[in-house]
């Protein structure tokens, strides 16, 4: 089995309005837009061998959609669930059925933000969660991943 | 009208996640797949003269349609809102609007679950709610609908 | 061991205010009494060859007292702990003490109503609960237990 | 009716502990025993031609059985339902489901007592609360009761 | 001082909205209007030889003024607060220094109403609470301040 | 009685400290005083053949006044409780027995306040709301009073 | 810049089950439908020498994806969110992202009803709330977005 | 008095579910049934020259006549309240009306267990409390109350 | 300007029921009369060559009154809010006004009281508060002020 | 292991103020001071051929200092946090890194005091819990100590 | 023992982070250092011929050891407890355990920042609370303790 | 300045019970010592030129001076508070006054693990958060901090 997950991609899976990065609240959220920043993600995969499927959605059910993919189509998921990570119950679900390193990723630290980002979902889950480094965050998730990858295939 | 009510199918309708039925956690969802919960569904609404349909989807606005479609389609809507149950107000909405007997099923029982499961805005519109019978749930909300048409028509 | 809890009864436990049924808000809980119902649930139990033993109390402790003799002499219960079901600890206790299949039964959806009726402690360790269905519920309830006695013995 | 209901008693009734009344802290109780208050308590109720059915209890299932007597044994109740009040969602229901003028009287005053004196099931279903006046609430409670069935005779 | 308290009257001050009594929802509040009211409640008084001070004001000052004027002009108080029995500690203070017997009287049972009208500032230094009883409450009231001045004055 | 109605002016009623409108915080609360408001609102109401009686008041007491004369007196109220639109039951009482079109109507937004400003027990009455829309919201209640005026008549 | 906003049109968008309007409940939300609606709007915005774009979705994501396309096509967005108000963050971001007027409308006044109607996300950041005026509250929001357009431009 | 004291016996009360004790779950509870307890405790006590009454009940009333009965024949109480414990203002005002040295035992260690089961009411009027230990904390119950009985009479 | 605020005298505002102060509880309040504290302040000002206005009232209007009316005449406010210290937004609203330094003092410390007194809407705008230092908190916070005023001239 | 265990000594750690006692409260706390304590506990575990360490301290590091020396260093041991018992999630972390019996001592019952030392860190791991026995509770714990040693040896 | 505690020093003691006051966030906490607090606190003591001992420590324990010294030690107490204020229950019982005057005192107002700085424990048992007055607060307090002193000796 | 900070190291500072690592639930902290995850964290920051300060303490104090420390002597600082993080505002303080960039690492995932080790003071303060990745977090602090510390020199 390890032969097999091994070449399977990660998944880098994004919430709503993730889509317009770079060119708001920068001060917030950094300068570089999500292509930007899908493709300093694939670099650092690549250096690790490893692929990576970069996405995007506004529909929580075309996320649901791709974490179920997930489960046979990737070797591990970064997941940055944007305004769903406070309230969604269904996303929660896919994740748990997920079988593969999960690592939560948030471009700011919504800790330091209102109350009712304070509350995530997908921390409940997750192997790891990493907050307000922004694009950076994602490249540590890579990293993480592939260190989860190694560990469970020695 | 009571005729016309007759020869109209019970809506069967599943929400995130439940097209994954059967592949994980059977001690916790049971064995069966979600298309042979469908199956032994049909069977049960054939004996009672009642057709079926009988829907999965991750797409919070198409369950939302298809609720609405039920208003005039259905003589009756099952409906298992998965984790949508517990924080979907718009899902309220549509089922409030429906003039059709509800039935609420949930495979396992959610009230064993975390605290977040346990608030339902379905039960509070809901004609009844059947937990923790897996499939067998759905068979009954089948029987439970065809009673309350045949009340309605008597 | 199959073959002896197939011959023990399943125990119909009611509690306080039931044996008022019939007689009081027919619109919310049905038009039968509580005795049509203990008939209507012997005959379907008699269907799955199956004993029924149906009670009801307005004391807590002889409703202890009865679930802690379905240890030894029941197959299954089927509980319908009234007012107590939001109150008593005791009675959860003595629930969590039975090892058979529990199903927790209400003739109206408590969910429906006053805040205070939307904790259960039954349902925390019920296997299944059936609500809002009114004399159908219970059975349901005989099938359940008749499934899962099934279950068990296969 | 009127006839009817006019000869029936009125049930006084008393829930836990109370038959220690008159030689426990009397300076928040009062000083007399509950059998004392018994007899001022038939003496009003004679002056306004009507009799009375004066009764203590510890045991809840026992309460729960004498507001179900009382459905049809009594023109009006008055509860004391001491510790239950603010616990027994079973005597709620009770009370729910008498269909006679209800008095609650409590001989000190509860809201000036801990905070989980401070909510009654069965100030919720009560027509009228009386607290506070010791013996005395029990008199002006008849009166009370006495002045509801002019009204509903006339 | 016996000798001079007795011959003091007792205050039934009465709060915001009171004086629209009798014209808006009888069937809540009854049909006496608050003229009606303060008629019996001082015939009741002078039965007991007790004489009467009237008055209902929507200004919170005028109250307070009042209660303040109640500690050396008063035998007892009477207090129907009406909407500041839930919300003002500044009422509440003005009772607390009242060294007078304290009766809380309401028409309509507030338990029975919204959650907000469920705390009651007055109660917590009220002798007596009395709720539920329209009219007839008030005359109870001053029956039991003048079953405390005689107990006092004994 | 739509001829009398009719011909009644719309009372504004407006809370504490909104005369200092105008003058302190521009940003918040714009830069009209609350006589220019007034002389707006005034016609506007006119435009519509509606006249107008346009109050502020600092005492409680007062604006109670106010709206139980606007129960005879005007064929509608808009008003702006200011503070006390989060704390007075009393004023929400007041507000439920007029038996006129109520419009509640706020300068700025206070959803995006503090905390304590989320609770308006006015809302819980009033047939329709407006914030954050400045003296325009006035405006546009007189509108609505008008609209549902014409809806009552015809 | 004032030259093109002016040109743009308003985005009027209309969250779940906003297109059975005037079908259901209509003493609640009103007689006209959403598409009565829309063309009143059109003409009121037509009479400021604005256009208006008119939409509604049963799909959260579709909302999204409008809001955004708002941020460079729209000189102002109403926004009925119906059940997601109350639910949505990533609405709730959405909105926040628009650098353009934002008015919240609802026909029915959620403040009136259950508890969980009564957090709007969306109000958090709207510069105007407007509630229970039922279509004519929509025609105030294209009014209250010209005066809104017209400040800024001069 | 003192003498009078000595002689009495200490009351063990055991709540409900406990006559099941060493059949079910005895890594929690342990293994003794509670007659082996009721032996170990007579023993402990006669060792202290004091008698014992051990009793058991699953009937709130009996219980609360028992406490009852303890304030005249027994020199101090040993309480294990079991679900009771968690949710009787009954039971607790019956221990608050003793005036004997009152014990709270739990075999098991309730605030390592449920939310529900970390507020007792017993605990607000025993003068200890001992968890955990269970069959040795009847035992310290023991020597904890002959420790107070020497107290009082020396 | 520094010169202009100078000769303003400092307005010390004192709220309900503070009129009785000497009279009653004096080991919780002290034993100065409100206007032996007047007094002590006014000599306390002087030494700092400020003049003083000291007022009390029951009427919350009249406070607000004056505290608006101390945005023209006054260099600062002490404010002892007493009971509307926890529940007045209206007295908050009007403090947040000020421009002015203010303090506010309270002659016992309400956070060893109950919990509703230890919310204060004044604190959350005051520059200063001082609790349970009798009258001498009125003569710090005159300091207080004489300290600011300075600060701010310099 | 067992033989290495045996002739390790108990901890007996007591935190902060602990130290005063015998000389404050001694009507809460007993008369005895901490050394007499420490005196009482080595004979009582001398008897049970234990050693103790006993100390005390005010620093919340040293305490954990000594819970880590004690998970090589003594066989089982008796906590009394004081204070810490209901803030210190880091004592209750050292507590769960101890491989050893852990028993919970109070010299008085915290569950009769203020809210905030009702809820204990401390408690959700410890083996037992004693309450309100002031120095006795420290025997009892030895005891139990020595108890559970001899149970794990056997 | 007035001439004993006459002599006795005041204890000023400083909680963690207070060491930097002065060169961080001067707007919030004032430009003096702290050890220019501690000399004119030293020189407003010695007007009024008393002594001081002023120290700083970010070591609760130390803290504690500090307020117990000062039982014996000090005239009286002035904590500044800084962070430990929200939160530690331990300063908490050694400030309760003294029996000197004591004075709270916050540079900056906590009420008017974060929701955890709105509770002090040390405000529970404090004779006095002085918050924002910045360094004057601690001559307040100095005068405060000489003031309560003095009352003691009288 | 760029200059200065570029040579000062990066303070790792870690909290109560960290330096048990690797000897217990390896399975949650993982098998690393802290000591081995010290020599792994001075690598890497080596690798970009930084040094390393790395400490643990089990006393709070200790902690706060070097967060104070760390002020002058840093360039930024990694915190892995533990039980601290939850509960200090102590800390929080000394966090808030670093004028560095400041990790907060977590070695698990304490939003999987018990409800108050969901709310993290030092969050509120924090650049960023890594929770749940071992001992890589530490090295993705380091990279975080190496990369905050180029930003801010270019």
């Amino acid at each position: 089995m390890a032969r097999k997950t091994k070449v399977l991609p990660i998944y880098v899976l994004n919430g709503p309005n993730l889509n317009l990065l770079g060119t708001r609240e920068p001060e917030v959220y950094g300068r570089m837009t999500l292509a930007e920043i899908g493709k300093a993600v694939a670099a650092r995969a690549k250096a690790a061998s490893l692929g990576v499927v970069f996405r995007q959605t506004n529909h929580e059910g075309e996320m649901i959609d791709w974490l179920q993919e997930a489960r046979t189509k990737a070797s591990g998921v970064i997941l940055n669930g944007a305004g769903w990570t406070h309230t969604s119950v269904a996303l929660l679900d896919a994740c748990r059925m997920l079988d593969r390193p999960l690592i939560e990723v948030h471009l700011s630290n919504p800790y330091k933000r209102e109350a009712y980002r304070r509350r995530s979902f997908v921390s409940e889950v997750a192997d790891g969660v990493i907050c307000g480094l922004r694009a950076q965050g994602y490249l540590f998730a890579i990293d993480a991943i592939a260190a989860l990858l190694k560990d469970r295939n020695t």
